[in-house]
């Protein structure tokens, strides 16, 4: 039998303890042994959960409880998540996350604590919810060499998108609806300012390559900028808006962006709606692939949670595959990047702006006293370049088909 | 080094001679070890290829080599195939097929055979192509209870479809052109009546259970039915008209059926079109999930060939997960399940739809003669039994949202 440790049980952590009571026959049979929830750790007092004997406040008792095999940290924050998994680790248990920020800053470290000491440091949680992502890139596509991957990855700020494009809502009042069904938090900035999206794409480029993305290293803009207009324009191109997270590999580097952009309908990622997630992958040999579910909650979480649970008692020793390192220089400039870009300036700009971009065969069209067209493919910094001279431009944002 | 012997150079066959070579440095990374190919069986000569002195007309010399660890199976077909899986895996040789007809036939054979021998039968490139689905199923959903598996897994009858659909082509000019393309067989019954679909929705549905679904507990109905009318009704619906593949399970046993369907645009089915593939897996905890890719073609295929490879190198052993036993009493009648229903009929028949129907507060429409409804949730059966006493009515569909 297997003796798991939640340590946090907020909405995952008590997920995961759910799930393995709920499904407990299907995962001992996976397993080949069963799992039972030995130590749950918390600040707070659960008096009338059903096992409150098992709830303890001094991470020390499960350090030093060899019967524990698998740690699962649900508990998010650094601080004490950081010192709780490098002793779990040390230790020789395996730990299981869902802690995105952790995994992103961190990573490196606890893999090769890991190795060391003959574990596992396991993280299919901290991307996509309970969308099998990580496991699926490592494994199921190992024929392949990776080209690109362009995630819709934050639930909160597709549900906004939605209901700005789909509901011609505001960003205010979108925002205050994803608060009030639980989607967003009181301060919304971490969804809202493209920081999740930052360390999730962060961690999928660095699995990647094998070596470490760092979020320093991704430009990042998130959605307070789009406006009702850009919307109106973007349906008029045939186009949703959606906050992408993007990884491009070139030679061993990664160029990687998070900023909202036109995604033309044709384009999988498009028909993506309310807080839903969808994780587009392209390698050199399956061409794409989508993976797509919801990305946030309660169960689907922790259902990645408890899948990397069951492949730890499958398979306890290290495995490389699910790692990184601290390699210095592994990223390129995504503005090196070439895309078409959807551009809209004042109608007065029109004699410049025809002077600077051929526009003729793509999307054209004036609307409002805008002009708003669609350049050829190009990098940002040429777009920058052409339009450096031009008066009234409003609006730039990449458009992927 | 793992020497791989495949038998059947064809399409999927030289695919994976072809990626074997190009992401040779990636694969041998995540084997730990190189893989190189030693033989390829063909009957056919290849007197210009490069390598041709690997290539052989005698399944005998590959069997009695040591060296060669996993045989690739891609020549299609039950007969030549059957024997040579069932030899290969009784010498301990791992065996990575394509083959949906042999692994929907008598995939329960050969687990057993790999069971005793030490290795493994491994098919993740018999359903959705370069998609990662078997893997997916098996390890990182094990978390769940699989409640349902829908899928559009056929690409040429998706890409019929998708042109009578969008482009309002008639189903003999769409097939003509899927012809054209390569999409379609010269004798295209085994796509266009379903039975491709019922052998990769066995597969499913027996992984699942542990158990198999024989294709003759299947009822299985082909795209030849679906008419112009169909695809104007169920656009004025809101849907669109898919070749499902669809799998409920529910204690133990699985309703299993293979028919057209109109699926709501709001369901990620409906916007998959073309030859892509998409395979929505319902579980208990992690709700909806979503596969999408190219469910066919040389690489996208071959790709998954050698995921498995890759797979049977690092984890040679048997693993029970992948397999199913054959067990006797598997499946339930499908038509038990309950879902909406498209009912159309002549506009003679109003009164008496009135009656046997509440359709209220649905969709509900005139149009050239005909009326359309759409049903409360019901079963089949029942459907079938309100409508028994009413005449003209021109086509009934299960509708999913």
């Amino acid at each position: 039998m297997m003796k798991v440790a939640i340590i946090g049980y907020g909405v995952v952590g008590s997920g995961v303890y759910d799930i393995l009571k709920e499904n407990r026959g299907g995962i001992e049979k996976r397993c080949g042994e069963s799992v039972a929830v030995k130590y749950v750790l918390d600040i707070r007092d659960f008096p009338d959960h059903p096992e409150r004997e098992i709830f303890v406040k001094d991470f020390d008792k499960i350090l030093s409880d060899p019967e524990v095999g698998v740690v699962v940290e649900t508990m998010g924050g650094v601080r004490f998540a950081y010192d709780y998994t490098k002793s779990a680790l040390s230790a020789g248990k395996t730990v299981v996350t869902s802690n995105k920020e952790l995994v992103a800053l961190h990573g490196h470290e606890f893999f090769r604590l890991a190795e060391e000491n003959g574990c596992r440091y396991l993280f299919e949680a901290s991307v996509g919810g309970g969308i099998p992502v990580i496991r699926p890139l490592a494994r199921c596509l190992a024929a392949n060499e990776i080209d690109s991957i362009t995630g819709i990855i934050n639930g909160t700020t597709n549900f906004i998108l939605t209901k700005m494009y789909e509901e011609e809502q505001s960003f205010e009042d979108a925002l205050l609806q994803a608060q009030r069904l639980g989607y967003a938090e009181k301060d919304p900035s971490a969804d809202v300012d493209g920081l999740d999206v930052c360390r999730k794409i962060a961690i999928l480029a660095s699995m990647v390559l094998g070596k470490r993305v760092g979020c320093g290293d991704i430009p990042t803009c998130g959605i307070r900028g789009v406006t009702d207009d850009d919307m109106k324009w973007a349906e008029s191109a045939g186009c949703a808006i959606k906050l992408l997270g993007r990884a491009v590999f070139r030679n061993g580097r990664a160029g990687v962006s998070v900023e909202p952009a036109m995604v033309h309908k044709t384009n999988p990622l498009a028909n993506i709606g309310d807080v839903y997630n969808g994780i587009l992958v392209e390698g050199n040999m399956v061409g794409h692939v989508m993976f797509y579910g919801r990305g946030a909650g309660k169960l689907p979480t922790a259902s990645a949670v408890v899948a990397d649970i069951v492949d730890a008692v499958r398979q306890p020793g290290y495995c490389g595959e699910f790692s990184w390192t601290d390699a210095g220089d592994t990223a390129f400039d995504p503005a090196e990047l070439e895309s078409e870009f959807f551009v809209r300036m004042c109608e007065g700009s029109i004699a410049a702006a025809e002077k600077a971009f051929a526009v003729q065969d793509k999307f054209y069209a004036r609307h409002d006293g805008d002009i708003g067209f669609i350049t050829e493919m190009m990098s940002k910094n040429e777009v920058n370049k052409l339009l450096s001279g031009i008066d009234g431009v409003k609006s730039v944002m990449r458009l992927f088909r």
